[in-house]
């Protein structure tokens, strides 16, 4: 083994993956602009904008996969000229297109709320004719935790809306999705075609961000089997390998998909230590054609995003069985810049938790305190 | 926080701790002469042949702790005139001495064999009229992994003895203890003086090297609060901040400690996986003053060891819950080069895996079937 593997990014994903990959005897490199990037304590961080640096990226490593869903595709095609990338260019493509991605969700019999193309402000106006209000309009590229949106309720906000994101030139209307909670599915599919899902996470936000997430998802033991058929059908039509996100709506209609996600995930930090093997070490096996590891859940997880602000380590590490993954990034208002896992035995210890947790974190943070515990 | 911790040594467990240290945003660098080392990939290695390169060390970090038990006291004692060490340098000049480390030992009243310090052919027969054979006689400093020892079950091995181990000029001799299990207690106190225990590990050596070590210790439960006990006053009386090993003999009255080492310990890998807070983790968190994590058992497990040559990756992780821990280290004969962590369902899975695992290794293995799970 002791393969290299080259990662587009090298922000906090990489990094987890990295540490994930060390006792594996594996390395990673970072294709990353920024020299003081989370990866940096784990690997060479090389920079696009060096001479040559794409380049030197595809020296650096064996096999190559990515943390980041906006790698450029250009880049993409000169990699795989000459080696190998996890996920494949295709599952990349289609993830980055929301037109690509809906029209495989309808392909493959997912479930997607109902979606218009929008390209001008007469087929904005036709797509609010055909869907109703309210719709959300998206930029069909780029756009991530609630940018490149516009949730349009009136029809009088058209104007705004266009002028808003008109110039992206390609969009996406969808009908609104009347949805109880959002949960998300994560899994993992080997070179040789196995799949491994761990248990679906609950996801709360905040102003557009993930804010915690909750696993097991409470009350959803008949969602699982549902979302666990979803993401695989994508895993094998894609002939995926690597760790795969799928994000969900709960509706009284059953789970809408979101969107997927062609990566390790946020709402799957949990699994470091709620599962017996994490997202990011299934991810390195994947990428490295190494046996997948067992997903089972070994114990609830609560996991909450540091935002914006780092609260003092010895308030978290004073939380009975709290874990705190800091990722050397800068405070910045809305940047994730670290997480904390509870594992609490029981619901009493999870309210106290979430209280104090709440007290010690200079964020808001609404945490429910419904679990399957 | 954002601390930077120098460590003496760059070994394995160099390695570990640095990969609990980064999660919390806290930096190692280490003393170490091998610039190939273990924890190369994970922080600064300073060499101590290099000009200047003691001072380089001290001023790489802002507080220093060790994997390396000996560590030379010369060192020690330019950096603690500058910086804080922990443990200790009394703990550390102790467990460096084996008369010291025993008369401690007596001191708290923590049974242990009876001994006679030796230093020549003449106190050698003394010890052995006194104590009676068999006697195992050990260097007084120095010795590890069953190195610097000599079993004495016959009086005309002593000119041997004596020829082999003599040289070292001081010697100590120690009734054989007629021991059915060696076990070990791991501990670890904050600045504060708060002190946690992790569950016994029952220990089995193979040519004077550990093997494997099953936690909990089966059948153990009435000796875990005795060991608790002796390990508290030790790490009480030293004023010990970091992880502590306590190394004991189960015999028929009772157990009797063999020796202490001021670190964390092989016998402790499976806490990365198996305990709420790895001995790694919470070794960072004492040594950097931050509060203690809970050391409460998550799985019962089997660690382990990797020595001599490595087997294929691919092989040990298709084990179902397998976790694999590679140092970097070239294949050497008896050198510690991973380790492996099982952590079984119940008593079936853990014999089929015992069987499997013996299979794929290339060194010999003779794994216990016999766990409290």
């Amino acid at each position: 083994m002791d393969k290299t593997i080259g990662i587009f990014g090298g922000g906090q994903l990489g990094r987890m993956m990295a540490q994930a990959a060390l006792p594996l005897n594996i390395q990673c490199t970072f294709f990353e602009a920024n020299a003081d990037c989370p990866s940096v304590a784990l690997g060479q961080v090389i920079s696009p904008k060096a001479e040559n640096g794409l380049n030197q990226f595809i020296q650096s490593a064996d096999v190559f996969s990515l943390e980041f869903e906006n790698t450029p595709l250009a880049d993409v095609d000169v990699l795989t000229k000459q080696k190998e990338l996890y996920p494949s260019r295709q599952a990349l493509a289609i993830a980055q297109n929301r037109l690509l991605e809906k029209a495989l969700f309808d392909e493959l019999g997912i479930p997607v709320a109902p979606y218009k193309a929008v390209n001008s402000l007469e087929s904005l106006e036709q797509a609010v004719t055909e869907l109703g209000l309210p719709i959300v309009l998206k930029t069909t590229t780029g756009g991530y935790d609630g940018k490149g949106q516009f949730v349009l309720r009136s029809s009088n906000q058209m104007q705004q809306a266009w002028l808003e994101l008109g110039p992206a030139g390609s969009l996406v209307a969808e009908s609104f999705v009347n949805f109880s909670r959002e949960v998300s599915i994560i899994a993992v599919r080997g070179k040789n075609g196995e799949v491994k899902t761990w248990s679906l996470a609950e996801n709360h936000h905040h102003n557009g961000i993930l804010s915690h997430s909750i696993v097991p998802a409470p009350k959803s033991l008949d969602l699982q089997p549902v979302a666990q058929d979803y993401i695989t059908r994508l895993l094998n039509h894609l002939n995926y390998v690597g760790v795969l996100t799928l994000e969900l709506f709960v509706t009284d209609k059953g789970l809408f998909a979101n969107e997927m996600a062609p990566r390790v995930h946020n709402s799957g930090h949990w699994s470091i230590e709620g599962a017996v093997c994490s997202q990011f070490e299934n991810h390195i096996r994947a990428v490295a054609g190494l046996p997948l590891g067992s997903t089972d859940v070994i114990r609830s997880s609560v996991m909450v995003n540091i935002i914006g602000q780092h609260p003092k380590t010895e308030d978290v590490l004073a939380l009975n069985g709290a874990h705190l993954h800091l990722y050397n990034k800068a405070e910045r208002e809305g940047r994730k810049i670290g997480h904390i896992t509870l594992m609490p035995n029981d619901s009493i210890e999870l309210t106290r938790l979430c209280r104090q947790l709440a007290n010690i974190l200079p964020q808001p943070l609404a945490l429910t305190q419904d679990m399957n515990i």
